[in-house]
């Protein structure tokens, strides 16, 4: 018998018809002897229904009373759960966040879990019922519901795992892993049976979104053993082979019996370039040109300062594309009078592609061997970003899906055992 | 200025657009010096969407949970109407129940506020903010979330106008008050402006559904001043207009200053019969017929016991028309054979009239003028029932409206002044 928190996705809760499937699956690992706590989404559509409700009365809602209202779908979900459960002939029960209580900071609309209660949980556990939670929401210290933000519920799942001390957290979603990378783009990319909790952590952020990034990093801190799973297979599927589908986020190095030099290749489309060119190279460049960007919330990615030359140096960084034209403006209005600079360049049709892997700190040349892959199909490196484990650069956007390719089967992922 | 409680129905929080009206008429409060709580209730419609959802998972739905699923959407309605008056640029916050808290007993899907802290909201109200309160919920003391049933917002609203000591309490609603009768029925029909809080009772229960039953028994327990008002007028009307409209429902005798005999014509078409005939005439035969009744959960209205002949009686009461089958059924199978009963006869084509007004107390043969109308309509009379302040009679459905319009006329309510 283990403690195990399962956590479904609002496509997986989207429907009663989708709802009776989850409460099905659930109740087949009750049967099998095991402690369930369900960590449920919003029905698929019903957050973006009630935000948009918000956005209909005020451009400038107070996130306060936003969290009073995005909360509620989650609500419903573990009430519908639960009876779904009960109606299975399992035993449940729901709680909202603050309920628990899930306690967290007053950060409305992207708050931080600071601790979670698990006396009444274990309680009912100990009664013999499954245990629902609602996902993406906590109470913070005045009383008010706070909720963690977009894909906020994978936070919450491995937040109540390492609360409850749980054997394993399955996210259960409508993908059955973790990919080498976008099968759609590499027909021949494979499943990863173990990932890393770093590469993972590479890999959500560089654009293959399988996991909100934040749950990711909770599960590293507390080391929540986590596997992404499919939540559309046969629910009564036999458990044995439910148990080692999907991708595991391992924290222990020998579970990946056989460690890949490279785990995937990453990427993302949803990036822009901006260049300030003719700098006058003083100390305090780099802040002049990024505290006014950063004022003004834009996220800065990948950053590029290239040498001087005569005095005078080349700054490049990457935003998300939607922002390429508040960047400019920021740099045009605020930056390029005050450190006289020549001109100020945006180009928005660049992407990012990133090959990840543990292994890679113990190889070398994995650098130079992803340089010349892509210098034998003649695409030309723009920016260049490097980390323990990763290495991504930015190119025209038109050669995405080829780099993704040839990196792909340069590296022998479609071959490689993970 | 005065603190003042204001309940909005699911219509007039029905889109985004009359949203925004409820803060405007709410803010031309607020400037005008008064001090406002809101008791919204959910979206029109959002409710009975919740609950279908429920249904499709189970037929036997667990109340707790119902209750955890129906209370969301009072909870969206409050963020939003927050939302709302901070862009009319009122100061607003909004609470669910259990943050108040409203404390009531563990009866789900049907329970009843214990308690209301005050604290809160008068902390909120005196920096100056409206407090917008979900309507139909609370707390029990297992920190569950419960909800008073059907129409509970306005039971809400007296109560919170009650734990405050509130002025008034504003109940807007799609009628502009209490009418002498329905006036799809009869056109004459005329707004009360005052009624009696006993009248509102006898008028509530006996069909002219304006407000909640229970809503009124508590604005008399804790005498609290209601009004029932339009919140389809426009929101910016003056002040003092609206301060007289609608009906008030008064504790004070001396308020109605020109008390009429009858206030009003109440009818439900929603009523069926049931006779017993023949039944040996021994102590408890109204126990043994009635008992099984309500061990089946089936609300009796009106009973009628006719006089022994030869030791037989007949024995007749009244229930809603959909519990017609189900009452056939328990009287047949528990009671016929237990108390030797000739026949069972049920006939569902039959409703209830009645008149009502305290007046009724101090002045005789309003009995015999109400029967002495019938009677020329050619309306026989099946069963009659009385009170200190309201005379029922039950006859033939067909009747209805011509009943109603010939008791209007002769208790001369189109012209008399409330």
């Amino acid at each position: 018998m283990a403690l195990i928190v399962h956590k479904y996705g609002g496509t997986s809760m989207g429907s009663t018809e989708r709802i009776r499937n989850v409460a099905r699956r659930v109740a087949k690992w009750v049967r099998a002897g095991h402690q369930i706590v369900v960590v449920p989404s919003a029905m698929s559509g019903e957050t973006n229904r009630l935000l948009g409700l918000a956005k209909e009365l005020t451009s400038n809602p107070d996130p306060r009373e936003l969290d009073m209202i995005a909360s509620t779908g989650e609500q419903v979900s573990v009430g519908l759960l639960a009876l779904a459960l009960q109606a299975e002939g399992v035993p449940a029960v729901s709680y909202a966040g603050w309920q628990v209580p899930v306690r967290t900071d007053s950060a409305y609309t992207k708050a931080r879990i600071s601790s979670i209660d698990d006396t009444r949980v274990r309680a009912d556990l100990d009664a013999g019922k499954v245990v629902v939670i609602t996902g993406f929401q906590g109470i913070d210290e005045l009383g008010s519901i706070t909720t963690l933000g977009r894909g906020g519920s994978d936070t919450s799942a491995v937040a109540v795992a390492a609360a409850l001390k749980a054997e394993e957290c399955l996210i259960y979603t409508d993908v059955d892993g973790v990919y080498t990378t976008d099968p759609r783009v590499v027909p021949e990319a494979r499943r990863l049976k173990v990932i890393s909790f770093e590469e993972m952590l590479e890999m959500a952020s560089l654009g293959s979104k399988v996991l909100q990034i934040r749950s990711v990093e909770f599960a590293g801190k507390y080391r929540v053993r986590t596997r992404v799973l499919s939540s559309l297979t046969d629910p009564l599927m036999p458990l044995e082979d439910e148990m080692i589908s999907g991708t595991l986020i391992t924290f222990e190095e020998d579970e990946k019996m056989e460690t890949a030099v490279i785990s995937g290749i990453a990427f993302s489309r949803d990036e822009a370039k901006v260049t300030v060119l003719g700098v006058p190279d003083k100390p305090g460049v780099a802040f002049k040109i990024l505290g006014p960007i950063a004022e003004a919330n834009i996220d800065v990615d990948v950053i590029i300062q290239n040498q001087s030359v005569e005095g005078f140096t080349d700054f490049s960084f990457t935003v998300a594309r939607g922002e390429l034209a508040k960047a400019l403006d920021v740099l045009n209005t605020k930056v390029k009078p005050e450190i006289g600079a020549k001109e100020i360049v945006g180009d928005p049709a660049v992407c990012k592609v990133s090959a990840v892997g543990i292994g890679m700190r113990s190889h070398v040349g994995i650098a130079s061997k992803m340089f010349e892959t892509l210098f034998n199909e003649g695409i030309n490196i723009q920016m260049i970003s490097t980390s323990e484990i990763k290495i991504s650069v930015v190119i025209a956007d038109k050669y995405m899906e080829l780099a993704v390719r040839a990196l792909h089967k340069a590296f022998g992922l479609e071959t490689t055992a993970a």
